[in-house]
């Protein structure tokens, strides 16, 4: 039966809630006094629809029902689950714990969105203090997984269990933080950061924009794929863990910081650290880590070239910048060389069949280039779309392997415009042909019309040239 | 002409130096007096050479020559560009300073790796200060693409634009400080971080892993693409920057650390931050950074998907769980539904048309689960591969799409496997067909074999039952 959650507060953090819930096909009773709530419910849901399913590879459930109640006791009558997500002011959620727990069921869990406050705090006068709990989630919401789970020595372990299966149902990963303290985990690193970019900023030293660069183009790509202690790990290199802090431990006492208290580092600080680095990462040998993390980075960075975003966008100016034009000669035209990358191969280990067509498709893009239906062209309203195309798959390819493409027009007339290419490795070794037919579009009418005459005459130039090559054997 | 780069020190930090001028076409002269610089360097080179070309989809200059020299003079003698990357001792730093200032070019800049001296440290007793400057680069060098550039007032504009461009044309993006703190800006965060972890594993709050899952699987991934600011700068909402520091300020003195010096609020500071964020971000509005945001961080996590790495893991977990096994019926086979997700699609807005093969490489491996071609049985040594693939383009699909796919086997006799499928928008209009031939082999000979018993039964049972279906009009 479809499962209903109560969300009270339906602010950004809130409405993020509602959303993840909602996408993974629990109804949603949200409770938010603000006249707004609705609008702003909205808005959330529709990043949240346009974002989350697209994570995925199959079709997530079909979603749930949305209601706005017009008060908490609607709001949590029959939830299976509540979420407390009403502004930091402790005395508020006191307040609005004594109208869940005048209303809904009494095994009902209540995971409290705070930053800030720890379980202990947001328990106080409760009648049934096991089921309220910290739930705090990072926004947005309804992508980040990671979500603290803080419970107090008050909350039975079936308690804990039950909110982290329901979370896990909901695609994140609880995170059971086993001691309370002020802010939990993220937050105080988090605080840290802040501070220490207040006294950048206050002193003249950065500007928003210099810290956000160097974050983004910097520790944040290593931060989304491994963390601190692992890039650390291998930053110590052969050595290990041990040597690293060893190595940078002095630092901690120079002025690097206005924030001096500082811990000392202990031998027994110093095992404790390397010992876990070891249960986190000791299964895998430096070098090992390392490649781990470079195919990350490299995944990551090329996934931000694709949005031309943060590092990527840096990747394709440069990227410009080495880039030669194509030259036609009398025969077929060597349209580009290059490596396969780690995110074009899949689980054989070997180059994913669609990246096949993705080369042949940027052999076509080349050869549209080199009749001048360029970038310029096509903002002008025209294009080429590819009608067809016919792959044959001679050998694999490995990621690393370095490629080349030849491609000649078979056929230029008119609308029509027919590519054939042919991808060798860099010994000579041919792993692929491709055949596409192209047409050309207007694209405000997205029906096909004739090129302008400049194109057309260098392809039909293109195609007489080619017309003298011996016609490739599986040619259609 | 080449350019040489010489680089003192090949450690991690000068390797991976010595390795970015390299793949960028640079000859470098490498001085270490480490007996194992030879082995080092290889092996960072080796990884460089993996990682770093993927990062572009077109072939880098052919990669410079490499020389092991005996001394720093012979390793800076005829050098464009100079790296020291010695230890953090800044007495070692000046020894080398003279030793290069004996033998190089004048007009050489060199450039310091240092994580924490400031540049007029450095350049005490140099007789050229002006060409000594900081170049701070993040770990791996060849990868990552920010640098902290530090001038003294000593140094030239001329000196630190000759520096800047000589970093641009490797791919890096300079960030020119413009004030001389101790550790620059970037180590000045990851110290504040660093403290603080030892702090809460001190405490036995978090371990090592925890402490790197709430980063990888929470901020780390907001910082890969757009830092602290323009993160907060969306948290703000509507009410924009102001309100976010307005609303969180009072946490800065809340016990949420530490540590505890802590910088006032000012008018004046928040007017500082506000302004800085509006140059910065203002240009668009808080939905479509929002928008964004969400896209990068969907491309991201779905990278990661794709290397079953960090959040990419957690998804791959989800999805298993949200999957359902596909149903033979006397029709046709549903064999998927599923959202295009946002990096499917390319320059022209809509789905890219490598994608379209992707689809129906993904329905060839669900009709391959279908008959017992399992991840087990690919485990077991035997699998088909695409032998060749014809997709029609019949009409365009845009990112957010909900599509299904229906499969039908056409010819299943002995090794031959051949699949047609076709792809709808959930409206119902017919997107694409792709008709594919499989082929069977073993994974150890890479040659054609025959199917077990088991599968070509299911093979043939399914192709007899497909038999009975009107035959689609495009099949070949």
């Amino acid at each position: 039966m479809t499962k209903t959650a109560a969300i009270i507060g339906g602010g950004v953090i809130g409405g993020g809630w509602a959303a993840r819930f909602l996408l993974n096909g629990w109804n949603v009773m949200l409770y938010d006094p603000d006249p707004q709530a609705e609008r702003k419910m909205a808005e959330v849901l529709a990043n949240a629809r346009h974002a989350l399913p697209m994570l995925y590879d199959l079709a997530m459930p079909a979603e749930g029902t949305l209601l706005h109640a017009k008060t908490v006791a609607d709001a949590v009558r029959d939830a299976d689950f509540i979420v407390e997500s009403v502004p930091e002011r402790l005395d508020l959620k006191h307040k609005v714990y004594a109208q869940i727990e005048a209303a809904a069921k009494p095994e009902t869990i209540i995971g409290s969105s705070t930053s800030g406050f720890k379980p202990s705090e947001l328990q106080e006068g409760a009648l049934r203090p096991d089921r309220i709990l910290v739930t705090h989630p990072f926004n947005p919401v309804y992508l980040l997984p990671v979500i603290e789970v803080v419970p107090s020595p008050v909350n039975s372990d079936a308690s804990v269990e039950t909110a982290k299966a329901v979370l896990v149902s909901l695609g994140l990963h609880p995170l059971h933080v086993r001691a309370e303290i002020d802010a939990h985990i993220a937050d105080r690193f988090l605080e840290a950061v802040w501070r220490e970019a207040l006294w950048l900023i206050k002193d003249g030293v950065a500007t928003t924009q210099e810290i956000d660069d160097v974050i983004r183009y910097g520790f944040g790509l290593r931060w989304a794929q491994m963390g601190l202690f692992e890039t650390y790990r291998i930053a110590g290199g052969e050595a290990g863990m041990r040597h690293f802090i060893e190595q940078f431990g002095p630092c901690l006492s120079w002025p690097w910081t206005k924030l001096m208290d500082v811990p000392e580092l202990t031998d027994e600080l110093i095992d404790q650290i390397a010992d876990q680095s070891d249960a986190q990462s000791g299964s895998l040998s430096i070098r090992e880590l390392e490649r781990l993390r470079d195919n990350n980075l490299v995944a990551i960075m090329r996934a931000l070239k694709g949005q031309n975003a943060a590092a990527g966008k840096l990747l394709n100016k440069h990227q410009a910048k080495m880039a030669a034009p194509v030259q036609a000669g009398a025969g077929p035209i060597t349209v580009f060389r290059r490596i396969i990358p780690i995110d074009w191969t899949d689980y054989n280990g070997h180059m994913n069949e669609s990246r096949y067509g993705q080369v042949f498709s940027d052999a076509a893009d080349e050869i549209m280039k080199l009749v001048g239906a360029d970038a310029e062209y096509i903002g002008s309203g025209m294009s080429y779309f590819t009608v067809d195309i016919r792959i044959r798959f001679l050998a694999e390819a490995l990621a690393g392997d370095a490629v080349y493409v030849e491609s000649r027009v078979l056929e230029g007339k008119g609308k029509k415009l027919r590519v054939y290419s042919e991808m060798f490795r860099e010994d000579g070794t041919m792993l692929s042909s491709g055949e596409q037919l192209l047409i050309h579009v207007n694209l405000e009418t997205r029906r096909a019309c004739e090129p302008v005459d400049v194109v057309r005459d260098k392809v039909e130039a293109l195609a007489a040239a080619h017309a003298a090559l011996p016609r490739p054997e599986d040619a259609l």
